[in-house]
């Protein structure tokens, strides 16, 4: 058995994220249907991030263990030809020890979030970010994020859903910048509650646009309460950037 | 009567091209179709270029003309509501002078063509560049250009249907750089012949992968002779970014 690290870029449009559903495509599916065309094994790819329906990623890290021998390079040059003509690319693919997991091992995530602020619609941007029509003010919105930074109990910022069993959170960086017409904002940390970093550039939208107040972000966070929350940011603004391990000696590039 | 410029952005991936087709969709026909709508009138809009099926454009800059008298910002806006669902957008509306001719009295276009030179696949950015996978040498690419600048002949880089007069044409610019994965080809003349830009773009390719020499695009160039050509660039990679007019009382912004 060899395990094969993998790094993934893809467009989340047609999937219904990246884990494998019972009710539709997902990236997951998609390859490792791609390699059990190649390898005749069945395998399940483990992945450093959960994404929503409607995310991209830039540089998703994945593992997946082979009983056959194979070349990365050729293993890489096989899958992005059975992935057609799902939008899935394989960027990146070496052996592992096995031992290394691009979950458990990981120890960094970056997200990137795009908003498209100009009052006309979007043309060849759909599905790519979040079009806000009302000017938005980058500098505020960085100023209130900085409030989030840090080692925080992020309830407030927490779906439903989520499945951690601790909301405390270290938040390494939120960082917002006004690039042209689009506002990015830069989300890092060791590990991300679900839907945080789009519950977090919700509220900065809302600051960004003067319905919030900036202090309102940090009352927020300290309310612990999702009913002190702004509505989510869409998925399709949200960007998996990538995932960063401890030792680099077995830190695929 | 008013004349009104206006300034386009649109994904050229579900149109036949921006002018006018009986046999499908086109950017104008979107335009003057909304137009109607919104004012009960039948205009024909000119524009500053041309482009083909499947060609985007970041600043097409167009003019219309309307009896009933519309203030520029909420005439945009109202095209804009108006243009849904198609991929088109009015970034700038405004009047100007009756004389003002978005094609006729335009003195420069720029064009911006885009290479994803990568050995995988595309994911977010399928209909938007053209993937070239053999990896391809920018600086040689730059300076072979370098042969078409100035004032030429084009007979090579043009196409069977062009109906321009005369193939003399003066290149002002054509600068090729490598930007992370993609390399970009900025391309700007007072005007251009049919096809001239995807031609150009598809014997630097060959260039660039080592497949030509760096002096058979000074060769092409003197033989007047589309037999003499490489493949055209498809057009889905090609951007009309802007155009430009002589006088700046004249030039809408």
């Amino acid at each position: 058995m060899t395990r094969f690290a993998l790094t993934l870029e893809f467009d989340g449009t047609p999937f219904f994220g990246l884990q494998r559903q019972s009710h539709g495509p997902s990236v997951q599916q998609s390859v490792e249907d791609a390699l059990h065309r190649i390898t005749g094994e069945r395998v399940v790819m483990h992945s450093a991030g959960r994404t929503d329906a409607g995310v991209h990623a830039l540089g998703m890290r994945s593992h997946v263990d082979i009983d056959k021998p194979f070349d990365p390079f050729r293993l890489a040059a096989a899958l992005n030809a059975q992935l057609r003509p799902d939008p899935v690319a394989v960027t990146h693919c070496e052996v592992v020890p096995d031992d290394w997991h691009a979950r458990f091992s990981c120890t960094g995530r970056r997200y990137l979030y795009r908003i498209l602020n100009r009052r006309p619609p979007l043309t060849l941007q759909r599905g790519h970010v979040w079009h806000v029509a009302q000017p938005l003010h980058a500098d505020a919105m960085h100023r209130a994020a900085q409030s989030l930074v840090g080692r925080h109990d992020f309830t407030t910022f927490r779906s439903v859903h989520c499945q951690a069993a601790d909301p405390v959170k270290s938040l390494d960086e939120l960082r917002v910048e006004r690039v042209g017409e689009e506002i990015h904002i830069h989300a890092a940390a060791r590990s991300f509650l679900h839907h945080q970093v789009r519950s977090m550039v919700g509220c900065l939208k809302l600051v960004g646009a003067g319905t919030w107040p900036e202090t309102r972000i940090a009352s927020a966070l300290a309310a612990r309460d999702r009913n002190a929350l702004g509505l989510n940011a869409p998925p399709h603004g949200l960007y998996f950037v990538e995932a960063t391990y401890p030792d680099p000696r077995e830190e695929p590039r």
